[in-house]
């Protein structure tokens, strides 16, 4: 029986089990399991049947659903590849991050805790949790005062989804849960400590969502955010962090009865639901950059060597890969616009042949626009639908159409927002090459790449880069895979180490978009356009955006 | 039996006649005749059966089609009134300009005759016959070359609808028929001199079309666009210029057997189509502003004195009312784009709610805007899409749709476009004020004031004026009767001024809308915005709406 690595990849609504082979990564089974509880952002089931409302902007889960998930999914997944507990080399668990939650000293989660279960703070805060803005802006601010020199590794801004936003959160509005926690930590690292009775952090997470790089920020920094909060590293985040790629331990006999495998089989440290993907698409050196394109677009590479680049939303030692600086950007907007256009933004015609062959208008908008050649339709687009993530970082920028004539077409102005993608990708690549980080190969995965042939072509075209599609659809789960094999290591039947699992596990490109040369200068043209606006609309030439955006919500109120 | 006043009103497809009474201005019968021949775009059809191709931009009329009207229009209106020909005091007829015909020293029309009616530039050029575009260039370029003082009273700027390019055209391409024309001139000219035997010229069209200001350009200039022309006004323009509301003479016998009207009867001088209506709505004094709303807008103001102000269309004595001067400026693109929009930019499910309820789209988009306040869309657009007329008088420039998020709909969209139409408006009004040409009062006719509510009031509100609706839709055929009752005269049953016939005929007002001063503040930082974005786009600060409009060109050529 060929040998085999799990990789599990627990998801916003479900988690993805892989069986991979470990020789050659060939996918030997699959499984899924969709939590029960879901995701809870407008009442809190207890577990003794009551129902809390929750405020706007909350979004919670239960950790009873992780659990589940881990005893249902491994057997069905080793059943279906048609493989015993034997035969598994190691394990290892991707997650949407920073989904955090407190635990007492055992791992056990507050929540579980009847003095507790009533108290929304006890529960897992998921990734999509924004309730935490205020204490984002908070920190944002007196980081900015304080001219904290961590503070330039994230672009100049912490997210109201990372770990400190959130804990600073708990610990104002419920002070008993925050006294009560013996830790929090990302749910990624609890499995990893549920399996292997070891506590430790990953440094992927640690990194991109806890401001950690070597240490975390100082006492005085989080003393002058609240005085109670002054020791939150030393009292409530234990445990080492460990590079991707470590093995976090051997599964225990309590770990072996909820999953089915054998006690001792290696489990992997914890990963980013998005980052982990990296070696199953065989990226795993520098300048290999991975772009997740759905509904916002998040780009991943690495370097040897640390660049300060202002404008991207994190820099993290082995935050991609092991042994490597990896860096991170993205467009806050990229299939949502798409969406939008389709939902708003089109001609009555288009509607009735799209209901008359019976395809959603967005296929039938994306079919056409690849008859256009750049320029063609006239128009020019900035694609800031939901603010600029980077390099501006500026949520309160919108987008814009330009060129607009009585010969313009819905089709004209989609094209124009995609190409408009492909601009905000390109001045991301260009601001990381401008500050000593290469960009030499390209990869995409996520929705898009592999149902939108026209995007990927306009893609290739408008950065003049060859465009690899990823391999598998399965990046997450795969590339946790990868990872339990490498964590498992030679003498346990993986690899020694992540690049030789990655060579011989990761997927070859499915298929690659060549730029087309006739069309650089076009693009080039464009795209100085294109900068030009985003210099004046984005750097200080005209604030209307933000003006506008102020009378907004002004009318709103009134 | 009343007194009657006929206006006849001669637009692109059909005539509309109008029996007025003139003691009230009460409109007592109607009647329409539409062109055999309509607009000759893609063929000319001679008499003698031949069917020519026409060159793209070309539109072409038959002024057979004109005596055919006068013949079945005037008998029909009499009929529908209950009135006889000797109940008429008078007679006026209006027409589209510059509609220019070539004749003969009998008036009859080149086509006429065998030698020239398979010869296109023997027959009438419509107003929108734009070919004579290069010969537009050439006299702008010339002009400007030369510093013509003329020059400025036309915004720095010839259009190719205008009388001048169409003679050189003419000349350049048909030297026969230019040497064969005893004079060029328009159709509602033509009108006046086949019912009078009178050949004489409107200050309206001569004016505005005609480059006229007491008197032509000077012969030099004419000699430095081509030597054959050094002569054009001296033998080409035979003629005097007689102020509109002047008598052109009294039905000659032929005249007379043409539209069964009683030889003697007063004929006034002709007048151009939307001018000519000032007065059947009550306007007759300085500072008083006439907007015709349609797929375009025009908009018409007189002042006592000459005010050079730039960035108009024109500016001409006697040129909307008689004893004034008139401005005319406007907008190249406002019901058209609000088509454009509904054709193109709208929301899947709000084209099924329309198609649901079986009315147009955009009947539902303006329906809907009227529930938004400003500013509340957060969406400011510049108004474009077909380049601006006035003030920038530049057809290159395109629109602009920005602000635009996830929450943005298409009615959001749709309001923006609306307020911006307005703002268009409002700089042209304060341009004028700004040097020196008072606009105290608003009339709106055309036909989007009748049918549109909710835009009317968003244009009062951001306008910061009270707008009057036309109190008859039918302002140009009534617009002549008054005319004609001026020219009639006292003596024959008419009025002994102009004034005088508009204050007893001309139409009160139908509604008005009145600003509502509490959205003063929101239109003008809107309204600010908007005017940093003209001069940004449009004034030199970036060029890009150029740029993109030359690669378009370029695109579509490969």
């Amino acid at each position: 029986m060929a040998k085999i690595a799990l990789g599990l990849d627990f998801g916003t609504l479900s988690v993805r089990a892989l069986a991979v082979d470990v020789s050659d990564g060939s996918e030997r089974g699959a499984a899924s399991f969709a939590y029960p509880h879901g995701v809870m952002d407008k009442e809190l089931a207890t577990p003794s049947g009551e129902k809390i409302p929750l405020p706007p902007n909350w979004a919670l889960q239960s950790p009873r659903d992780y659990l589940d998930a881990l005893s249902a999914v491994v057997p069905a997944v080793l059943s279906d590849a048609g493989a015993g507990p034997a035969d598994v080399v190691g394990i290892a668990a991707d997650f949407t991050t920073c989904t955090l939650l407190p635990t007492d000293e055992s791992g056990t989660p507050l929540c579980f805790d009847p003095r507790f279960e009533n108290d929304p703070h006890a529960w897992v805060k998921l990734w999509k949790h924004h309730a935490a803005q205020p204490y984002a802006d908070r920190i944002n601010e007196i980081a900015a005062e304080r001219g904290e020199a961590w503070l330039e590794r994230y672009g100049g801004k912490v997210s109201s989804e990372w770990m400190f936003p959130k804990i600073l959160e708990t610990l104002t509005e419920s002070p008993a849960v925050y006294g009560a926690a013996y830790t929090f930590l990302d749910a990624a690292d609890w499995i990893a400590w549920i399996l292997t009775g070891n506590l430790a952090r990953n440094s992927c997470i640690a990194g991109y969502k806890a401001l950690y790089c070597g240490s975390y920020p100082p006492e005085d920094f989080f003393a002058a955010l609240d005085e109670r909060l002054c020791h939150v590293v030393r009292d409530k985040l234990a445990g080492p962090v460990l590079p991707v790629g470590s093995r976090a331990g051997g599964l225990t006999e309590e770990g072996a009865r909820l999953t089915g495998l054998l006690p001792g089989t290696p489990v992997a440290v914890g990963h980013t639901d998005a980052h982990v993907a990296a070696p199953a698409l065989g990226i795993t050196k520098p300048g290999e950059m991975l772009a997740l394109v759905g509904t916002s677009t998040t780009m991943l590479v690495t370097a040897a060597e640390y660049r300060p680049v202002p404008g991207v939303c994190g820099i993290v030692k082995d935050g991609i890969l092991p042994g490597l600086w990896g860096y991170e950007a993205g467009l806050g907007c990229v299939g949502d616009a798409f969406g939008w256009f389709a939902d708003n933004c089109v001609s009555p015609d288009l509607v009735r042949e799209a209901d008359r062959r019976g395809v959603p208008v967005i296929a039938l908008l994306t079919e056409k626009i690849g008859a256009l050649s750049p320029g063609e339709s006239g128009v020019l687009a900035l694609n800031w639908w939901n603010g600029n993530r980077n390099p501006l970082g500026d949520g309160d920028l919108s987008g814009m159409l330009l060129g607009l004539t009585l010969g313009t077409t819905s089709v004209g102005m989609f094209r124009a927002l995609v190409e408009s993608t492909a601009f905000g990708m390109r001045l991301i690549i260009e601001n990381l090459r401008e500050h000593g980080v290469p960009v030499d190969r390209f990869t995409a995965s996520g929705g898009i790449p592999f149902k939108a042939p026209e995007i990927m072509q306009i893609y290739a075209d408008a950065l003049g880069m060859e465009i690899g599609i990823a391999g598998t659809k399965e990046g997450p789960a795969k590339g946790s895979a990868v990872y339990a094999a490498a964590a498992a290591g030679l003498d346990r039947g993986g690899y020694s180490s992540l690049s030789e699992a990655a060579e011989r596990m990761g997927a070859k490109p499915l298929k690659a978009y060549l730029p087309d040369p006739s069309k650089r200068e076009a693009y080039d043209a464009l795209y100085r356009e294109y900068l030009r606006l985003v210099a004046y609309f984005g750097r200080g030439g005209n604030g209307v955006m933000k003006r506008l955006l102020s009378m907004k919500k002004a009318a709103k109120r009134t």
